[in-house]
């Protein structure tokens, strides 16, 4: 399963996270539902940024996050997103070359759009509630797609994020369409943005089709995504259509289903939760880096629960504490 | 001592922090003398940003770290400061308002210098090593002073990094002028910068004709800008020329010297040192913020350390946590 060159190449927003801590109230007075995910026009980011906190600013987005964790732990990364050729862009690009990820996606040129930006609430219960101004990140297109970095890799992964916006989504599929013919698996991540009526049904056809191997979801969105209300009816119905299904249950645990066989882990222990931002991306570094390393399917999800309670232990979604050392791999 | 309007009104560096870890080879492969500051020019910052680790970027710069402190404790803090109308610009302004000090300094045109931006390589003893690239902070000039905002500041607040370049430094000297002429107090801290020959001859020409009224610095600093070995023998000579002076020790605590009366105080418990970055910063924003409420010298020392000890708990020099109830001023 290991690739002399690349073990996981991903596709995802190229955002920097701009975070800080807020009560209940600011969440009630802005109408931010707690623990969502909403896209936000220019103007209303400028406007919230204006009402929230003093912030701390580390580069961000999902799939990004998730290739930060792979490179944090011994993986060989690569990543593809769109910034502006702007100071955040630089401090993206510069994040991604300091952690050993490959990064090489041309920023576009400075003047048009800004390199996005995601303003994270956490509340004093850690959760984390995001505002995205994606900017740049959804002018991603497939000609700045590396066909032979796609070919090398042995995991493509990809954002359910960038599923929404149709550019993105064309580079997506596209994207998909070599890894497929070079004998690649492709791994899916579901965000709540491929939940919405419309785009899930062309994600539900990419599945029937065939277009994902592996599939990363948390349990709201695998209801989401099935008839099914109960979790034994739910799991069943999309492990049947998927030959890899991981799903995420924060405090609860999480689940893998592959080739009939099912597996339960519960929550690694955590000494103090800070911030539940990046807890998935991280679940999903874990477990396809373990993955490549070819041992079991119990010991990638022991992983990836390893790594996601390092992420929410501390703010922010990039690794700080020695994941290598930790997951052991 | 308080003004109905504004405690303190402080003039510094407006830069953004760039905070990454590093080991002890890294700042000797870089040639960086471990605890320093040095500027660096906009090719030497893009070079060892490069090789250095990835960040995370919080508002800095030591007088606007004290005035973020000073706003923390329940203070009216104002601050002036030269940013750039660019990204890290809004993110130095966002922060500063957010904190609830007024700040209206206009930004350069965008175009010209960049706002700054202080690389910070934290080693695994907690010694922070700073390099500047002041770009936009040191193009402050005497016409970006808000002389009513002067006249209405019970303390005016100067930083020693802007004593180098002689476009702050008129600026300062002006300042001066105006707080005297109010009959307000002119408080200084003292930074390598001021201590480098020819500097030093005017920093204390300034104090010799009765600029400083308060003047902050570290033992180290002390000894530069006396002619005395021994620290009984520095305190003396320059206790002579301010009526205030306060000189931080690290973990040896503090001392100070007024009106004859000198009284020495430990350095405040703290759980685990992490980041000296920002110590003396904090330090000065509880002995102002105190100093300002009208409480007694040892008081003012007191609230001076537990606002240092909070600061070096965590990664930068933003406070993090509820300054207010720990000085319980």
């Amino acid at each position: 399963m290991t690739s002399p060159g690349l073990d996981i190449l991903a596709i995802g927003d190229a955002i920097v996270d701009v975070i800080a801590t807020c009560d209940e109230a600011f969440l009630a007075e802005h109408d931010l539902p707690k623990g969502s995910m909403q896209l936000l026009s220019p103007r209303q980011a400028d406007a919230l940024y204006a009402a929230m906190g003093s912030a701390r600013e580390t580069s961000g987005g999902s799939a990004a996050n998730t290739m930060a964790g792979v490179a944090a732990m011994g993986g060989q990364a690569a990543f593809i997103g769109q910034i502006a050729d702007d100071q955040l862009g630089k401090i993206f690009a510069h994040d991604m070359h300091a952690l050993g990820v490959a990064f090489d996606t041309p920023p576009l040129a400075s003047g048009t759009l800004p390199t996005g930006r995601c303003l994270i609430l956490v509340t004093p219960d850690a959760q984390r509630t995001m505002n995205t101004c994606p900017g740049a990140s959804h002018e991603l297109r497939a000609d700045a797609l590396d066909e032979a970095q796609i070919r090398a890799a042995s995991i493509l992964y990809l954002e359910g994020y960038l599923w929404g916006p149709a550019g993105p989504r064309g580079a997506m599929e596209r994207a998909v369409a070599i890894a497929h013919d070079a004998g690649r698996q492709v791994a899916f991540t579901v965000s709540e943005s491929v939940c919405i009526a419309g785009r899930k049904e062309g994600f539900a056809r990419m599945i029937e089709a065939g277009g994902v191997d592996l599939l990363f979801a948390n349990e709201d969105e695998l209801f989401q995504m099935t008839a099914s209300s109960d979790l034994d009816g739910a799991l069943a119905e999309m492990a049947a259509k998927v030959p890899t299904l991981v799903i995420t249950r924060g405090p609860a645990g999480a689940i893998a289903v592959e080739r009939g066989q099912r597996i339960d882990i519960p929550a690694a222990p955590i000494p103090t939760l800070v911030d539940t931002t990046g807890a998935g991306d991280l679940f999903a570094a874990g477990f396809l880096t373990a993955r490549c390393r070819g041992v079991g399917l119990a010991r990638q999800l022991r992983t990836g629960a390893i790594a996601a309670a390092e992420i929410i232990s501390h703010f922010g979604a990039r690794p700080e504490a020695d994941l290598k050392a930790m997951v052991a791999l």
